[in-house]
């Protein structure tokens, strides 16, 4: 049984065509509707193919058409299409097959989470005009943390705000929180761990999952709460923005200031850590300050877990980020061994590319400290089919 | 030699004379401008006096009188005045005399503390008539946070919001937050010792203290950041007004709903603890709930401060619920083991009153938790003396 996993932005397309937990093909879409728009399609190996995307419904056409030129016969092959959503809401605490009012419920969250609802809701829109036959299952990157209490979701400000207009805490990149938490118990073998899962990436967040619950994270209402992302700021005292708008900055203005122009782009220069990372290199004083207030931040989160959880049996480092900046990781584990958190700065910097699990603290630690490739796609896959009900 | 401490709110005055650290009369103005208004004033004993205090130049003026009638016999034997001033913005760093450019920098501050400041500079403009022969000096609640470090006090937002908006974190509380740090160092015979200053009132804030040094606090650009307090949000996601402002909400409706109408006012139906616990005991859910979320956010400092230091050597609490509510204290403690936090509960219902420190911990253990009567008007004085460089 093969599914398509789909998952939009706003000028992309990621995809992966999977079955029984292998993944059949992959690629991604960017630049959709710019100047230089291409594909990265692989299907034993990787080929990248320059054409004009002028939209994501030419683009979800494409996909189709190169899955058909590889993998699978016909269209119809596909069983079931499963769209990653960044935000349920109220309305969702698991994956859920795709209906008229599971759509119009969708769209109610535009209320909440314009941006990226928007985008996911015009996928599944798109989706079933081009893959017809099969099942359309919405997936959500909020649903992992449906298990956080609610002295820890409720903001402490007057309740209508929560009810009327659905104002609380809600936590993002769930699918990956899940997924790691999962890898981390089974390597662990231990169904009870304490695990600090931090997703560190272009967005980035970390999670407390206590005994494989998510009971604390760093996001909250939008994506762009806690840690300092690639381009948005994370927490700011809300005073800053009262105060900027009396200035006279316009609301859609500072919006776009803090989703788009802050964080590490506002520190350093640039978004990506890679780039940072040369010139951190280099000596220069601003990427320097970006990875110190990156990990510093990062730390203070560390410390959150460990407060509500009363421990920690381990870090993980997932994410563009967390899986590949050794300066970063060491950075965010220095001065913790209070928490008795020991990095083993040469496992840190060899890696060991094939495993999905490399553990990097110092030998004999109790406290473990991991690094796991995430794998969003095949998560969604497996929340896809535990609902169908179907053989794997 | 005699010393005036002021401290002004917006409807009230905070006075005491104070001569050698010893107190020789204090008192209060409440409901200044109101219906009721009143002066608590104390020499040797309380005594209420019901007076109509129009404005806050009238209030002035009835302290003069009072003092004058008991303690003093001219206006002109107080040696200086002392005013808690509330941003000193990136300007003061230490206490001040102040002269006509001083005045003009609390001015500029109104652009990031509008509401504060302008009551603290309407307070050196009348005192400085009444009290013309008096040295006026300014002691600021930003001024012990000042050696915070950059990666801690810079938002990760574009750089020009800094350097041309004075946008960073200052944090406040300052003068309490050092008061109780320097008295526990004392107690502990410790001059690294690792501080927690948890300053809990109707404002709340938490100061971790390195060596007697302010290194993190919870309190940012403005005083709406960090802890739940009274009628205060503390922390919320920006997106959180973006999107209120979206739906109509006007900036200054909004304002007014995070500062004066949400906190533990729009959780419980109160602002003042004692109302709340009050309610607790009869199994109140949302006095339930409040107390669960203040303690919850606390907790998470907690966390913050001791990842930052790396460890910890003592809790203090301070400030009206931190001395006085040993269900709140109890909370806060409860599941911090891992950190060696533990609480003597019987310790902790049955503080000795006389005491200004007070232990509270288990025996023998190595984390103290301290109760300790906080002193922002004594410390005010000492930061006076300090600089006018006189004879104590």
């Amino acid at each position: 049984m093969k599914l398509l996993i789909l998952n939009l932005g706003s000028s992309s397309i990621k995809y992966q065509l999977i079955k029984k937990k292998q993944i059949l093909a992959k690629g991604l879409i960017e630049r959709i509707g710019m100047y230089g728009s291409r594909i990265k399609h692989t299907f034993l190996k990787e080929k990248i193919i320059y054409k004009n995307i002028y939209n994501h419904f030419i683009g979800l056409k494409e996909i189709n058409n190169l899955l058909c030129n590889c993998v699978i016969i016909n269209t119809y092959e596909i069983y079931a299409i499963g769209h990653r959503i960044v935000h349920g809401g109220f309305f969702f605490m698991k994956p859920t097959i795709i209906s008229e009012n599971v759509k119009k419920k969708i769209k109610e969250l535009f209320n909440i989470a314009p941006l990226h609802n928007r985008i996911n809701y015009m996928g599944i829109e798109i989706s079933e005009k081009i893959f017809q036959k099969s099942i359309q299952v919405a997936v959500f990157d909020t649903e992992f943390h449906y298990t956080i209490p609610k002295k820890a979701y409720l903001y402490a400000i007057p309740y209508e705000f929560y009810l009327k207009h659905y104002i609380r805490s809600y936590g993002f990149h769930g699918i990956s929180h899940k997924y790691v938490s999962k890898k981390a118990i089974q390597y662990l073998k231990n169904k009870k761990a304490k695990l600090i899962t931090m997703h560190l990436g272009n967005g980035s967040s970390i999670t407390a999952v206590d005994s494989g619950v998510s009971v604390e994270t760093s996001m909250g209402f939008s994506p762009n709460s806690g840690l300092i992302m690639g381009t948005r700021s994370g927490d700011i005292d809300s005073n800053i923005i009262f105060n900027t708008l009396k200035k006279g900055f316009k609301i859609d203005e500072l919006i776009d200031i803090l989703n788009k122009k802050s964080g590490m782009l506002a520190i350093s220069g640039y978004s990506d850590m890679r780039d940072i990372k040369k010139r951190y290199d280099k000596g220069d004083k601003k990427a320097i300050l970006a990875y110190e207030m990156y990990s510093y931040r990062v730390k203070k989160y560390i410390g959150i877990s460990i407060s509500v959880m009363n421990g920690v049996d381990a870090l993980i480092f997932t994410g563009g980020i967390g899986e590949n900046d050794m300066l970063m990781r060491q950075l965010i584990c220095e001065n913790l061994d209070f928490f008795g958190i020991k990095l083993d700065n040469k496992k840190n910097n060899n890696l060991l590319k094939n495993n999905n699990v490399n553990e990097i603290q110092v030998k004999n630690n109790k406290v473990k400290i991991l690094v796991i490739k995430t794998n969003e796609e095949l998560q969604i896959s497996k929340e896809i089919l535990s609902i169908l009900n179907v053989k794997k």
